[in-house]
């Protein structure tokens, strides 16, 4: 079954985000707006509840985060997708780099840029129409995560929430 | 903001929902596929906080159920929605009840009827056929469920989980 960690943000930012997933984003109604934490990675029944656990782990050692937005970037040219851009932090790093701990399994592909898509899947000349309009648009937004949730994909492509977890680490 | 509790059955009996909620359910992008606890709900942030940690003594209270599905039926001609029909238990109706209790706001609407839809928002010409076709086909299916969800909605109509609780309760 494949499974994948993400932080849902609050109602208001995924309100702004589906905004422009609608008309711009495939991936729409298979999930609400989101930062991934952990890609799409494989995992079977006996597998998940010992990830969950060493999720757990991880979790309990951070603090709820800073998630901050100032505007709309893309990747491309390496893939057509356009997203608010999420200003990268330590603490940040830090969570992404240990849910990739090798008791996580999968190791990160890419390097991490913490985003939440709002358009993909486009052709190049469609991705440089909407990106010409866009990327003058701020996204002037902050809040705090509190907690992660780890998702697993439906036959459809759509995802459901495993579980949530947390993030229980003692303040500083 | 809008809230409810369910319960995600396993991928196996959400892909077979899914089957047919592809066709005959509007409300198949905006959540997958599920077994409502708590009705829709309203609550505003300070509120939810307060519900949350309620809904958690509750699931701290009861212990993982069986969630078993035999048949298709209909509520019609109350409401044009077809479901997989879940097997009443005690445990059910005592967790639905404790759900409902005046410590978590809002009053249960309706005798408590577990299902989980798969067809809606028919006419009953539509249904009337839909229902015909799929009254005898069985489904059979039974598995343990051990999580239920605090969900919220967002302005497209589209749920995102807020919170997973384990049904932590001691076995008998």
């Amino acid at each position: 079954m494949k499974y994948g960690v993400v932080a849902f943000p609050s109602k208001k930012l995924q309100d702004l985000a589906n905004s422009y997933r609608k008309r711009y984003d495939p991936h729409y109604a298979l999930i609400t707006p989101h930062m991934t934490l952990k890609g799409v990675f494989e995992a079977n029944d006996s597998e998940i509840e010992e990830l969950a656990k060493n999720i757990s782990k991880v979790t309990n050692q951070h603090k709820p985060f800073k998630l901050q937005t100032t505007s709309i970037s893309s990747f491309a040219p390496v893939t057509n997708a356009i997203y608010f851009k999420v200003i990268q932090s330590e603490e940040l790093l830090k969570l992404h780099q240990d849910l990739h701990h090798e008791s996580l399994g999968s190791k990160a592909e890419y390097a991490f840029v913490p985003h939440i898509t709002i358009a993909q899947k486009m052709d190049s000349g469609e991705h440089d129409d909407i990106y010409a309009q866009l990327r003058m648009t701020g996204v002037d937004h902050e809040e705090i995560i509190d907690r992660l949730h780890l998702l697993y994909q439906l036959e459809d492509g759509s995802w459901t929430v495993y579980e949530t977890f947390r993030l229980n680490g003692a303040e500083n």
